[in-house]
Order: structure tokens, then sequence, then C-alpha cells
């Protein structure tokens, strides 16, 4: 079967994609693909996106430096999420941290910051 | 600040949830939540969400008894995409797996089952 047929797409032709470390399983962030940039990832072994905001295909560090070597991806029961297990260079949050989640959530509402950056934004974008 | 304007929705009101367990940090699922489902969650302790094809909240293990205590929840630098970090009662998968990520995506197109099912779908639903 064809990669593209074994995903199931949005109303915008993207599905989701969960990025995680693939030795400490942390999640690192979150994104989205078309079936070119899954072909794309599969092929290469780097990570690949649809950029939603940019409306092009994104590989992941291209900018930064901060690639992601993608080692294993696993496909939900559903077939409308993926998740990229990777080696992450740097970080992957364009804010500085290695995870996106870097905050919880309070009841409250509030948020606390509960990573520690690794890298200044100012140096790399 | 309110919950809700936390949250960063897409185009449907809903943003969307990796559900991860607490302990060995596996990725069990993927869902959808609005700011109901997400205020659900942190004063009840157990996880909710929003069904898109039944278009109502949500409680995990409502049917099955498959629940998901809620222990933390991380939101990511965007705003747009929360973990649920929980302790997951049975499996989270309909299809009988602790994960809905059961498969790994073979560069070829193909699929290989990489989790044992847990529990069996027809008991259970």
């Amino acid at each position: 079967m064809a990669i593209a047929d074994r995903l199931k797409l949005d109303d915008k032709g993207l599905l989701g994609v969960i990025v995680q470390d693939c030795a400490t399983r942390e999640v690192l962030m979150f994104a989205h693909a078309n079936p070119e940039a899954v072909e794309k990832t599969l092929s290469t072994g780097k990570a690949h996106y649809w950029s939603r905001s940019r409306k092009k295909l994104w590989l992941k560090g291209e900018s930064s430096g901060h690639t992601q070597a993608v080692k294993e991806i696993l496909i939900d029961c559903d077939g409308d999420c993926l998740i990229y297990r990777v080696e992450q260079k740097g970080g992957a949050c364009h804010e500085g941290y290695r995870s996106c989640f870097f905050r919880r959530l309070e009841p409250s509402g509030g948020v606390e910051v509960v990573l520690k950056r690794v890298f200044d934004p100012k140096d790399v974008y």
C-alpha cells in the first residue's frame, strides 16, 4: 500500500504529528504533515512537516540547525495521527527549550515553567 | 488568567491533546478538547475531551471503564496543544491496545504491529 493511502487527512489535507525523543520518550513538539512531508521524512530520515503559517514543506532545523533524525514512525488506529521518534539536535522549541511543552497549566489558569532553556533564541533565529 | 484565555483554538473551537502515561512517558492517544473539556479535566482530575464524531463532551472511559486520572497538564509555546499526563486504566485504544499508536509505519508503506493487545474489544464495547 502506498504511504499516502495509509494516512487519513483532515479537511486541509493534513494530519497531526507528535514528536517524541526516541530515548527518553519526552514529547518535544506537535506539528502537521501532508503525505509529501511523511514520504520525505521516510526517504531522508530527517523530520519534515507542513508549515501551516508559511504554507510550505518544512525541513525542521533548516534555519536553526536543530534537525531531527527520525528513527521510527508510528501510526495510530485511525491513521490520522503519527508519532515521529527522533534524535533532536539542540532544542525543538523556537523559544529555546528542548520541548515546546515547557509550561504546566494550573487549575487556577496560571502556568509554571517546568524546563530550563537550552539555547538563546536570539543566537539561533 | 482564565483557562480559556490560555488556549488557542482552531477554526472549530478545539485544540489538540496528546495523552501520555505519567510514569513511562508512553504516548497513549491523541484527541481534541474545547475549553469546557479542559476545565472539566482540571476540576475533576478525569480526562475529558470533545468528541468530533459525536459532537459532545466526552469523559474518556464512560462506556469502557478505561478512565484516565490526569496528574498534570502541560501547554505548548503556542497554546494550541496540550499534554495530559495520566494514569490509564486498561487500554486507551478502542482496538484493545494500551496505546492507539500500536503500529510502525515502514518506508514501503507497510505497517507492523509493535504492541500486544491488553483487552478484547468485544468484552468492553
